[in-house]
C-alpha cells in the first residue's frame, strides 16, 4: 500500500526542511525523503561547519596578534581534533534543532533514496516517489506535489579525481583528523578562499591556484584586489590565470606537485572549482522535466515542465546559496497553495564570503549595472573613516555603492571589512523596501558601529558625506 | 574688530563638528568654539575610547576561553599601559581625521571658552560669542545663528565627590596607568555596565551598586535580567536596590568601603550615575533661553526661546547618545537654512550597550507601548535557534519584538546577544521606512548570519516562524 501526501520533498537539506515547514503551515501533509541527514550540505558540510572552523581560526588569530590590541602575545597552539570536535558539537546542536522542528511540524521523514516514477496505477501523472532503503526494501509515496531540492556535490577535475587522501573535496575537509603542513587550493572562488583564509590563520602553508583572471570574479574588481592583498598578508600565495591539465600535475612522495609558472608542492590538494547539481539518478527521465547542463529548468515560481513538480536550490543553479534555496522553496510551496508569493528578485539577495576579512555584496557591480544599461554613479567609503572599524583592527577595506543616477536606487553594494556579512542584511532590507540611497543616509545609525558606513555611503551619494 | 559668521557652533564635540560640516555644505560660513579638543567626550572620553578598551578586553577574554573554540587555552597577560596606548592610538587616528575634515570644509576653529553675549553694538540681538583664551585675551564672533552643543560632564555624588584618585569619573578611567585589583561601580546604567564588563574581562574584581530595582531600567525587563546573569558569570557582583548615603561610605587604607546589605570594599570607586548638562557659564542669562533642570528647552527643530539660537545633544537631554546629537545638529542646521528637515522620531533611534554580551534596542518596550495605548503582541526568538550565534559561542540571549497588532508595525525591538549593536541598524532602517514586521520577515537574510533573528522575528509575528 502506498502512503499519500500533499507534498513530497526530495532532499532534506536546508531548502527541503524549511520548505516542508512552510508547507505544513499552509495545511499540507508533508514528507521528506533524505538519504543522509536532515540539514544536508549546509548544516553538515557547508555553511555551518565551515563558519565554526573559521571562528576557531579567528580566535587563534587573535591570540597570535594580541599585541595589536595591547595584550601580550602568546605561543598559541591547537590540536585540530579539538577544533573539529567543536565544529561537530555546533553541527549536532543545530541538527537536534532541525529534528525537533520536523516533529513539531508533523513532517514525516523517510531515510532512503527517493526517485520519481512515471505514471502508474497509483497516479495518472508522473511524480509518485519510490523510496529505497539500505536493506533493499522500498516504499511508494503518492502525492499531489513534489519539490526537488537534491542539492549539489563538489565538482571533480577530470585529471585529478578526488581520492579523499591527497586530493580532497570540501566534504573531505569536514572529516580531517589533522591539518596538513601545506595545501594547494584549486579555485579562487568562495569555497576555496574561505578554506584558504582559515587554513592560513591556522598556520597551514596555503597556495591558491585560479584559472581565471582574478579571484572571486563575480565581485567588484577593487574588492577582489583588496581581498587578495589581505590574504597575501597571511602568507597565502596566489597563482592567477594558471591553467591546469594532466601534464602539470604530479603525485609523489611529498603529496602533489604542480608545474605552474613556478613549481608548487603540497601535502594535500583541495579542489574547489564549483558544485555539480544532483539531478541524475532521481528519476527525471520518467518525467517531462528539462535539464540544462545538469540544472533543472524551472519558471519564476520554480515549476518544472511537469507543473506539479517544483525544483529549487543548487539543483536549479541560479545563486547556490542556502538562503536563496530556502527562499525559492518557500515561494514554490506558497505557489502550490495559491498563496500569491512574490517572485524572488535575485538582486535583493546578499552574498557573503566569510574570509578574514569578510566580503559581502548585493545586486550589481558597476560593470554589471552598466551592461544592463543603467546610468551609474559610484561612491566608495574607506573603513578607515569608520571609528568602529578602526577599533576592530580591520579597517583596510572599503564599501562601494553603485547607484542609479535616474532613480537614486541602490543598484549594488559591495564591501570588504569587519562584520560586513552582518551589515549587508540592512542593504537587503533597503533593496526589498526600495529604499533610496538618501533614505539609507537619513536613517539614524548607532555610533560607533561599522554599519555607519552605509549611512555615509547614502549621504555621499547625494553630496552630503560627513566623514569623507 | 569682530569676526562675522553665518553660524557659530559652541562646542566642538561630535554633534558640533558634524553640524558644522553640514552647515558648510549648505553654504554657511562656520566657526566652532571649543575649549578642549575637537571630537569632545565621544571621541576622547566616551564612545570611541571605551569601545577600544572593550575590544582589548574581548581579545583577552578569547585567549582565556580559547578552549571553547577548540584552541589550547593560555596564561594570558596584559600591561594596562599598552591597552591604554592602543586606545590612545585609535583616538589619535580618528582625531586626525576630524581635524582634516575641518580644513576640507573650511571651518574656522577657535580654541577657547565661548560665552553668549546679550544685545550689543555688534548685534541688536543676543548671540554674539565671546571667546576667551587661556592667555586672557578674547575675541568676538558676530553671527546670524548659534548652535549650542556643549554636551555634558559626569555627575557627582554629593557625599562622594570625585577625587580622581580613589573616587573616579568615567573621564578619569581614560587616563589610568594601571587597573585596580578591585572596583565598585556605582550605577547600573550603560556607562557603569560597559566598564564593569571590560574590567571583569580584564580580571578586576567588580561590584556594581544600583539604587533602582534593576540594571538598565529603560530596557526590556527580560533583557535586563539576562544581562545581569551573563555579567554575574564573569564574576561581577550586583547590589540592586541599595541606597547610598554619607553614612554608609567609608574611605580607608584599602580604598573605599560601603556598608550595604553586606560590607563591600574596593581599591577604587567609579561613580557612573549619569551626566550633567554643560549649561552653566555659557552666558545663557544674557538670552531668553529657558533651562529646565540644567537642560536647554528647545522645539522639535531645536530652536531655543531665542529662535536664532539652537541647542542639541546632551545639553538638551532627550537621549544622550552621539548619533542622536549629530542627527539633532544636522536637523537644526537644515532648519536654519529652510532646508525642510524631517523632525527626528526618537523611536527610530538605536540604543546600544557594548557590554559582553551586547545589548541593543529601538523604540518602545512592551510596558512603554502598552502605556502609550497600543494593542501589543510580543514575540521572542532565542539566539540558540540562530546558527551563527551558536557558532559565535554567545547564544544565551534573545531578541524580543513588540508589534502593534493593528498596523503590524514594529513598535520596539530589544536584543541581547552577539553583534546586536550592528544588526539593530537594520531595524533602524525598518523603522525609518515604516516596514511592517512581515516585510522584515520576507527580506532575504544571509545564511548564516546573526541578523537572521530579525527575519525569524518578522515571520514569527505573522505565525510563520521557521526555526522556533
Amino acid at each position: 500500500m502506498a502512503n499519500e501526501y500533499d507534498l513530497v520533498v526530495l532532499g532534506g537539506g536546508t531548502a527541503g526542511y524549511v520548505s516542508a515547514i512552510r508547507a505544513s503551515q499552509l495545511g499540507m501533509k508533508v514528507a521528506i525523503v533524505e538519504k543522509e541527514k536532515l540539514g544536508g550540505t549546509c548544516l553538515h558540510k557547508g555553511c555551518i561547519p565551515t563558519k565554526s572552523l573559521l571562528k576557531s581560526a579567528e580566535v587563534f588569530s587573535y591570540m597570535k596578534h594580541a599585541d595589536q590590541y595591547g595584550i601580550k602575545p602568546v605561543e598559541a597552539n591547537y590540536d585540530f581534533k579539538e577544533i573539529r570536535a567543536r565544529k561537530d558539537e555546533v553541527v549536532e546542536k543545530m541538527y537536534g534543532g532541525v529534528q525537533h522542528l520536523m516533529k513539531a511540524n508533523k513532517i514525516d521523514i523517510y531515510t532512503g533514496t527517493g526517485r520519481i516514477l512515471g505514471p502508474s496505477i497509483f497516479s495518472p501523472q508522473a511524480g509518485t516517489i519510490s523510496v529505497e532503503y539500505s536493506n533493499g526494501e522500498s516504499e511508494l509515496l503518492v502525492n499531489k506535489h513534489v519539490l526537488i531540492c537534491t542539492g549539489s556535490t563538489p565538482r571533480e577535475l577530470p585529471f585529478l579525481p578526488f581520492n579523499h587522501e591527497t586530493v580532497l573535496s570540501s566534504d573531505d575537509m569536514m572529516t580531517l583528523d589533522q591539518l596538513p603542513k601545506s595545501m594547494v587550493i584549486i579555485g579562487g572562488g568562495v569555497i576555496g578562499l574561505e578554506f584558504a583564509s582559515l587554513l592560513a590563520d591556522l598556520e597551514v602553508e596555503v597556495t591558491v591556484v585560479e584559472a581565471g583572471s582574478a579571484i572571486i570574479p563575480a565581485e567588484d574588481k577593487k574588492i577582489s584586489r583588496i581581498l587578495q592583498k589581505e590574504l597575501e598578508k597571511k602568507g597565502i600565495k596566489f597563482y592567477i590565470g594558471e591553467s591546469l591539465s594532466v601534464d602539470n600535475v604530479d603525485h609523489n612522495a611529498e603529496g602533489v606537485t604542480f608545474k605552474l609558472s613556478q613549481e608548487v608542492s603540497a601535502e594535500k590538494v583541495l579542489v574547489a572549482i564549483g558544485r555539480t547539481p544532483n539531478s541524475t539518478d532521481i528519476g527525471l527521465s520518467n518525467t517531462k522535466i528539462k535539464v540544462n547542463n545538469g540544472f533543472i529548468e524551472v519558471n519564476e515560481y520554480y515549476q518544472s515542465e511537469d507543473r506539479h513538480i517544483y525544483a529549487v536550490g543548487d539543483v536549479i543553479g541560479n545563486l547556490q546559496l542556502a538562503h536563496v534555496a530556502t527562499k525559492e522553496g518557500t515561494i514554490a510551496v506558497e505557489h502550490m497553495n495559491d498563496a500569491a508569493p512574490i517572485a524572488l528578485d535575485y538582486n535583493t539577495v546578499p552574498k557573503c564570503i566569510y574570509t578574514s576579512p569578510e566580503v559581502a555584496s548585493i545586486g550589481m557591480t558597476e560593470e554589471q549595472a552598466k551592461a544592463a544599461g543603467f546610468d551609474t554613479q559610484i561612491k566608495a567609503v574607506p573603513f578607515a573613516a569608520i571609528g568602529k572599524a578602526v577599533i576592530s583592527g580591520n579597517s583596510n577595506g572599503q564599501a562601494v555603492l553603485v547607484k542609479d543616477k535616474d532613480s537614486d536606487e541602490v543598484l549594488g553594494l559591495s564591501m570588504i571589512g569587519p562584520n560586513v556579512t552582518e551589515i549587508i542584511n540592512e542593504v537587503a532590507l533597503a533593496k526589498f523596501m526600495n529604499a533610496s540611497t538618501l533614505e539609507l543616509g537619513l536613517t539614524v545609525h548607532a555610533h560607533p558601529s561599522v554599519s555607519e558606513v552605509l549611512m555615509e555611503l547614502g549621504l555621499a551619494s547625494v553630496g552630503r558625506a560627513i566623514h569623507i
